[in-house]
């Protein structure tokens, strides 16, 4: 059964080829399409197109579905095009034509808009929530390993002195910035868009903001071709933010994965969160966290992928546009899961002892000790020489580690500070 | 001369690939990397590093540089890597031993870091107020053609009536969320970066709140580490939010490409806004949306070329990042000009009569014929099936075109409560 | 039973994580490994690592999993990580110690890399044989409606007579080049793999040209790092070779869209080949090019995925090349639907009867009419003046529709010619 | 002037915004659409439209300013909009009426197409034969290093023995592959598109084998609107082949990067292709390889912007098409210095002694330990527990250095029949 069925026979291949995995990824979407249509219907009533009897046997009958969602036993059959048909047939099995009376006044793309922003709305909210955790234990690393000097690299050249302290908080207070950037989608996804219909509204009398309120959106999109063309910006603005935040993270493995090797060899983990090889028996690999790199390389390729699919289509819906769900399901259920695996495997950490002392990491306090000649009084590009001379002949000596007392620094590292902005997003 | 010139002669094919177009974009930045410099002089005189009369000297001279900028004379010659090589050249020149000192306790990265996140903070401001004015613009033009009506389509195909108002404000509307995300893009760079040096930070006691509040920066990026590595984070921040404004700006294009089609024929301009055809003495053709159309594509292309050249680089500074500068700013320049264009040109859109009776768009008002048989008391699918019965028969008479009357229809356009979503930004 | 298990329990949210899809996915390469999995164990019978007595029970057993895989009835159960250990447990199982040595002088890594590109070889046959039959198709079309007229457009503005005929024959010729891009990538992936192991090599005295003899290979990847790196490189080329293939799709099913809208009108399908609306019962929509569009952007945007995985990773295998496993048998099988539904489909276009004397088509005749002139003597650029003249005082009268003669225009359209260059691929 | 001037005066904003920098861009074609222009007057003089003496004098003004294109000494002027009315003015100037003629028969959409693909012709050929001298001197690397251990990674951990013969010979061997692309890419433009006018052909009776014949393409793009749709495919096409040759530069350069790194330390390059720092005198950072690394993954984003400007575009030409002559030409231009530089750079590399007795690296001996096994009668599996035993256990000694002889091992190298290949393409 198809909403949209005439009573054509339609070849089967064709039908697979439109219907695609729909019916796999709308399970996502049951429990807020229930959601909507109870406050749909909840407005039909208002407005009095609904009987207040056939608003209460709808309820009903929608808060039966929606326990069945809730306990797993919720399913869409081959007959269903969508869980959107499904619904509507249950409502009709049950209620007759009540149940076709909640249809009245929005469509399919109705539909579909306002579940898919209730799905990103409490995801944004659980992605932020697990981001702030992994925020805690970052600084929390960051406290404990704070003493630990680390090379500090550019151009993976030995460069300056670094510590873990600030690896680890560097990581927390760039994901503070990944948090604002989710914000602002919350912000975008956060504005009711129910009563568009096909995208140009109702002539009947609905009431938008009732729904706003009944549906807890902040606000409501009000034009109606505007609230029909969020489809396709709200997808393309929550994948993107994701995935400034799988850039943050996507860094933060490779260089767990750099560190891990036995050339640097500053970390480890433990042995359950390593992998062997099938014909290499030494190996400890860290499958894991390559995986959370390359999932996370994959996550920024999909907003691409969106325009590539919407970019230079006129206003009005398009059929395309079905084919963004999937990668913005794909993307948040993702995201998720890495966040709890990074979580998960971060917390197991285990920071080396590294010899600063090598022969290969001496020239890491040259800057130091052209700040020594400096305080002293030389201008700056005269202590450059100086030290720059000693490399040169082979006499230079490093300087003892010396404190750095500025605010940032790796001896003041403004853990606090930092965890205070987590709550200015 | 270079500042990191050890003397040793570089061969000249390799110093341009090398030293790329950096002289051109700098004068970009010229006037950010000088106020940070005073920022950073007045910092060095609060800790003792400079005295006094240094700080005045430097400031003074780069005053007389400042003034340069502005007027337009200030350049970088071929014998300079970039800005900051002339202008430390300068100051030394002028000032001798004094001009050397400016560099103390700063890396040229870190130039770059504050220069870059003055520039976009500035020029983010800018964006948001020039889009600000394009909503201006549209929600008047909205409220000037509120009456005309215009097809609504999907799938390309005549669906349901539309409007002019609805038209001109949705693009409106659809902008304020980008709004929300040059907002949440001006948050992020809006944390001063100054002090991380070469991204490990210093072991002078510098002041970096000092700077921060002499800068005008809201917060600041304590973290040494995480300040470096912002380079890249903004600019596909900044440079992924103005791709989501293109992307509004190019759906809009495309539509009105598409409505100056004679096959539409719903929008003109004026001459001086369409371009003829080397052969055919007939055509304007509407290049100018046209290149809107298309700049904002390839604007959305750009944060995607900047995570090619940044992912899975560990922490730390690569060269690779200078390459991003040029199209950071190749965004933001071009961004700020398509909105002037558009502007300008929208402005004089002429909106034609459009002859609804044509048999072409009869069925745009099936479906309020069949709401009108809902309110008379059936359900929404059983008049679904009686007005398809008509199509199918050829029997439909179009319903004379209701009023809609529900918020963010077509004639409750809601133009205030859209303008006043720009303020909640 | 996972091949690298060394005793040591995995947390099966870990396990989830890093196993993915795989096994779903391997179904697609099952055949190919065992195909190789034959050719490596006649190799290690030749050079005398196996027995002929171990190297036929082997060969007897591969040959009862082909069978189960030609029957549908071969699966990878929970308990297997990849098809990989599910053969080698049954190999086992069945053959005790004999089995266990078809690991011998192997890696996973070659088995996957050399599987995979036997599927590529065999897709990519198959994909020309495909893209050739729509090319015969749209040839056809052509011949049958080379007499009549369309529009032409540029800038989407009425410009210059074409006719369907151009407008078949010129996706036909078009998709001539995606043939040779095709041709490019079989040959990339027609070079034996085997034989890298671990990515390299073996000390075991192993024949690889004895394997790619037997596999059929064209040619040998010979370095056995290079062979590793082929995974990703063959990935990419193939991908990116099936997205030219997609563009030209794309684009025609993009006019297709736009040409059955009521504003053009130019063509039609039969009902079987449109879907309704939920709301509108007079909608056709053309749902089946809208997703052959869509699909096909989808398809554009793999190979930047997979670049964006797999880029700065220094050489050496990295488990995150696992996760362009999905995205390279997702393009495949795609381009085979897409290539099987297009054929289907546009082999019931209806070409509709298009009135080129209507007003809005009457400046198509502008070329011809000033070439007339040019004919008659004028220069060209007087004679466009002449009739920018007429146009502009509106006293221009169409020429009549003139034949083109020369190669490959309206009435001269080439069509062997095009049908032979297929061959010359 | 611009060639569709109809004197309507247009706002100069406007103009810069719709001329871009076209004219900086043209200086690279002005030599190839000289030639067109050539071919055309020939082929209009065989049918008629010139005279002998027209001919004649058209291509005596145009051999004149070849030579100005070949001394560096043509120039278009803020006047012309493209190279395109620059030619046609400067033949007008000369040649008075017999001038204007050259635009008979042909539009400028043409002349860029044809321009274009002469440009990408001959460029592609100079592009192919650098990779070939860039494949030389990997060998020829290889050959002189073939003794020398180098330690593979997988997972970026010591894995199993390679050498720095196998690490040359691996990337010339990959270039075999680009090369086959490239192959492809010349192909498809070498296919001659002059005669397709706007894109719908042309009323004149044109000879298009004799300008295909003249201008020395292989073969044609007969149908015209095919030829015109080869705008946007030439340019994805070349560009997405590029990219292919610049993923395996960028790869090697990563690898460069990493293995100067002090913590593997295993070649170096003199210091004239080193840079230093501005605060780190001991600095002598990657910089060539790192601007190698980068420009090539610049250069891998340029065909999905390609497709970004393209897509969803209904054929006929349109504007934006202009703004992909940018980054063809980018790409073009900038992966010839991109070969070059490497070519000079890597020629010059010192490969270091590595301590292969190093703890780090005892077991990449561990598979050739398991193999002697194998060879000795144990099955994998069982060896694989036996000496993952001794690992474990820390009593493993690492088995000296066993030649391996398989073909395409590192004691094996195969470079004659990787040469070989080249010629294969």
């Amino acid at each position: 059964m198809k909403l949209w069925d005439k009573g054509i026979s339609i070849d089967k291949k064709i039908e697979k080829f439109t219907v695609g995995n729909d019916r796999e990824l709308d399970l996502f979407l049951a429990e807020y399409d229930i959601t909507a249509s109870k406050a749909h219907a909840k407005m039909l009533g208002k407005i009095g197109i609904l009987t207040a009897e056939e608003v209460d046997a709808i309820l009903t009958e929608l808060d039966k579905l929606q326990e069945k969602v809730e306990e797993g036993s919720f399913i869409i059959e081959e007959d269903f095009e969508d869980v959107h048909s499904k619904i509507e047939f249950e409502l009709t099995q049950s209620l007759g034509d009540t149940g076709k009376k909640i249809h009245t006044a929005r469509s399919r793309n109705d539909q579909v808009l306002v579940a898919m922003q209730l799905y990103f709305k409490a995801n944004l909210q659980e992605i932020t929530s697990k981001t702030e955790d992994l925020i805690d234990v970052l600084l929390g690393l960051a406290k404990e390993h704070q003493e630990k000097l680390l090379p500090g690299y550019t151009h993976l050249q030995v460069a300056m002195p670094s510590s873990f302290g600030l690896w680890f908080s560097a990581y927390a207070e760039l994901m503070i910035d990944d948090l604002y950037l989710l914000q602002a989608g919350l912000k975008i996804v956060d504005q009711n868009p129910l009563g568009s219909a096909a995208g140009y509204g109702s002539s009947f009398p609905i009431d938008r903001e009732f729904t706003t309120k009944e549906l807890g959106f902040a606000s409501l999109k009000y034009n109606v071709v505007a609230a029909q063309m969020s489809r396709g910006k709200c997808e393309r603005t929550v994948t993107s933010n994701i995935a400034s935040l799988a850039n943050t993270l996507s860094r933060f493995a490779m260089d767990i994965c750099l560190y891990m090797s036995q050339n640097f060899d500053f970390i480890t983990f433990p042995d359950a969160l390593t992998t062997g090889s099938s014909i290499m028996p030494h190996k400890k690999n860290p499958d894991v966290f390559e995986l959370i790199r390359g999932k996370c390389n994959k996550l920024q390729a999909i907003s691409n992928e969106m325009i590539l699919i919407t970019n230079n289509l006129p206003s009005g819906y398009h059929r395309d546009f079905q084919l963004i769900k999937e990668n913005s399901i794909y993307a948040v259920e993702n995201i998720k899961e890495i966040l709890e695996v990074f979580i998960h495997s971060i917390a197991q950490i285990k920071v080396k002892e590294i010899n600063m002392q090598d022969d290969k990491y001496k020239y890491l306090f040259t800057v130091d000790s052209i700040n020594d000649l400096v305080m002293k009084g030389a201008s700056f590009r005269d202590a450059y020489k100086e030290i720059g001379g000693q490399v040169e002949n082979d006499t230079y000596k490093p300087a003892l580690s010396k404190k750095h007392t500025h605010l940032g620094s790796k001896d003041n590292l403004a853990l606090e500070e930092i965890a205070n902005k987590k709550n200015l997003k």
